[in-house]
């Protein structure tokens, strides 16, 4: 193998597949990134059995050839070069990256013995990427990072009609987006949080991405790379969810979510022991409070539009700044219902065609 | 008490005055910021026995007084605020702080039982806070983080005729630095390095800095605010540190050091299990090796004026790339010495009259 090719192409690519790739495995292949060069152009893949990406960039083929070498020294090598150009050859057992006043040779690994990345499974539809990133980014934010409880890491992948909804959980707070879909087949999956928010940065925002699915594996596809995961084997509590969309309201605040995520903030220093803050919806205004025993009281009014009852509500600050941040640059309508029934925020489809729908469930709070 | 400021002139004290401060103490007035509203301005101070802080700030002052508040949520109330002005006003036992919309009421501490700035020790020189700071930031780096060895976590500050000197080493590396000094009095101090380095920074660049010192404590003053802190009890080991200076040069290289410095930092993944690089002095170039079982060998070549034997040396590869730091944006001579003896970096006086040298020890390699 002997390509030349642009450095940043090369190395914002390696970097994405290292990303996707452990850091720790018994098996070196496995932190392996294969680089095959071919025509026009070099694709480079990693596979860990799990997760599995393949991405593919223009380069000036010398020689073809395919090797696998460690993915992580080749991501911090490409990304540390000044040279706009850079070469790579086989040179014996060595993967040479070159550059004008630059050798670095990596030991090829066992290509005979890495996974590669496994077929897709048959294409269900289709979205644009730029509003599957806008859904999922929220979405997958919402699941738990805790792996103990596996169904609460995922995203539900639901095809309705021509829609496509997106649903995570961790049990305090729920995210559900719908966005534009073209469908091709059915598709009901629970695949990672973390690698479908991952993947569904890489396309470009203008790109088509294909979404491919079966009993096992999801698969996301696009001009120039695809990933794929295996899916979370658990039932997601698929009811439940869709129970607590339905509000029984008692307040609706209409408020611009930057300014209410800046009061948010700021109460933050006196969020407490809990990392608490309280909203109290009054006339034509949300007043945000913050109590701690060592930093004192705040209260900030935020101006909004008021429907309903004045009622109070404490939250988690984290959690009430993971969603305003969701809807950040818009109007936030607050649904606030009764009790310790979640608040669920919502706001008008963006013209990417997403509907978003944010549920933060209130603190047990004694009054 | 009762104030109106600029927001960002407060924050940004704040911020100083707390970072100075512990934050976790038994007794929660050490943590406290101590404010006195007096005349056409405010003063912010905070002291831990151990080190003081007061700076000044312009304010209009609607009522004169001094309270105690703690200092973390002050600061990061101040910091988070998008009202340009602010007022701090003294409510029951709270101070508020307030903008048009906010109030955020902190709890007065006792300002009887604060320690208070104590006086300043008895004025011993002056110097530009530009050469200063440029000399303090490279030299603090080079002490120990480790409190275990207090002796190697300080700066020796020692006044030389027109000269302040400054010295810190780890034992695997030390930076000497000298710059211009207007005595008036004897000078000779160890100080924490981590307190000197912090102190230089906040004075205005064009300001001047006046030192203060006696047997038991160091301050740094000028117009507007000071820093001080007690010295460390141990003795500097002057003789050993300056006969190290004492070269007996093998090779000299002239080099670029931001090119020196890039070739470093691209060796790193090859750096191996100790992190270290090889410098390998040829004709008119420098080659910047490294090598890993893993991730495999790097070569590079960086153009250099060279005089003096062909000589390799091995280098712990962050302390290499902390001495070419300080040496940013010049020309930098490394002088190579025979055996396990450092290696000294140098370069001219830069315009503000400080002279920079830097050592590091080599690594003993199996050959």
């Amino acid at each position: 193998m002997d390509l030349t090719a642009t450095t940043a192409d090369l190395a914002s690519a390696a970097a994405d597949v290292a990303r996707l790739l452990p850091t720790r495995v018994h098996d070196p292949v496995l932190a392996g990134l294969v680089l095959r060069a071919a025509g026009h152009g070099v694709e480079l893949a990693g596979s860990d059995r799990e997760h599995a990406v393949r991405l593919t960039r223009a380069a000036t083929v010398h020689v073809d050839g395919a090797v696998v070498v460690p993915a992580k020294p080749l991501a911090d090598t490409l990304r540390g070069l000044d040279d706009p150009q850079v070469r790579l050859v086989v040179e014996g057992s060595r993967l040479a990256v070159r550059t004008s006043a630059a050798r670095f040779a990596l030991p090829l690994l066992d290509l005979a013995s890495h996974p590669d990345v496994p077929p897709h499974p048959p294409a269900v539809g289709s979205a644009p990427a730029r509003a599957l990133t806008s859904a999922l980014v929220p979405v997958s934010g919402a699941a738990s990072k805790d792996d103990a409880l596996p169904v609460f890491t995922g995203v539900r992948v639901h095809g309705a009609g021509d829609r496509l909804e997106l649903i995570a959980t961790d049990r305090y707070r729920m995210a559900f987006a719908s966005l534009p879909w073209v469908p091709t087949g059915a598709l009901d999956a629970l695949a990672p949080a973390v690698v479908l928010a991952e993947a569904s940065r890489q396309p470009d925002r203008d790109a088509e991405v294909v979404v491919h699915a079966d009993a096992d594996r999801i698969a996301l596809s696009w001009a120039g790379g695809s990933v794929s995961t295996a899916l979370l084997a658990a039932p997601f509590p698929d009811d439940r969810a869709r129970k607590l969309l339905e509000a029984v309201i008692d307040s609706t605040v209409l408020v611009e979510a930057d300014v209410l995520a800046g009061a948010v903030r700021r109460a933050v220093p006196y969020a407490g022991p809990h990392g608490s803050v309280t909203l109290q919806v009054d006339d034509g205004e949300l007043r945000v409070r913050g109590s701690d025993p060592q930093s004192g009281e705040s209260e900030e009014s935020v101006k909004a539009t008021i429907d309903g009852n004045r009622v109070t509500k404490t939250f988690q600050a984290r959690y009430l700044a993971d969603a305003l941040r969701a809807f950040s640059g818009r109007r936030v309508e607050l649904r606030i219902q009764d009790g310790l029934r979640s608040t669920v925020l919502t706001s008008q489809a963006g013209e990417d065609g997403v509907e978003l729908t944010y549920l933060v469930v209130p603190l047990r709070t004694v009054s």
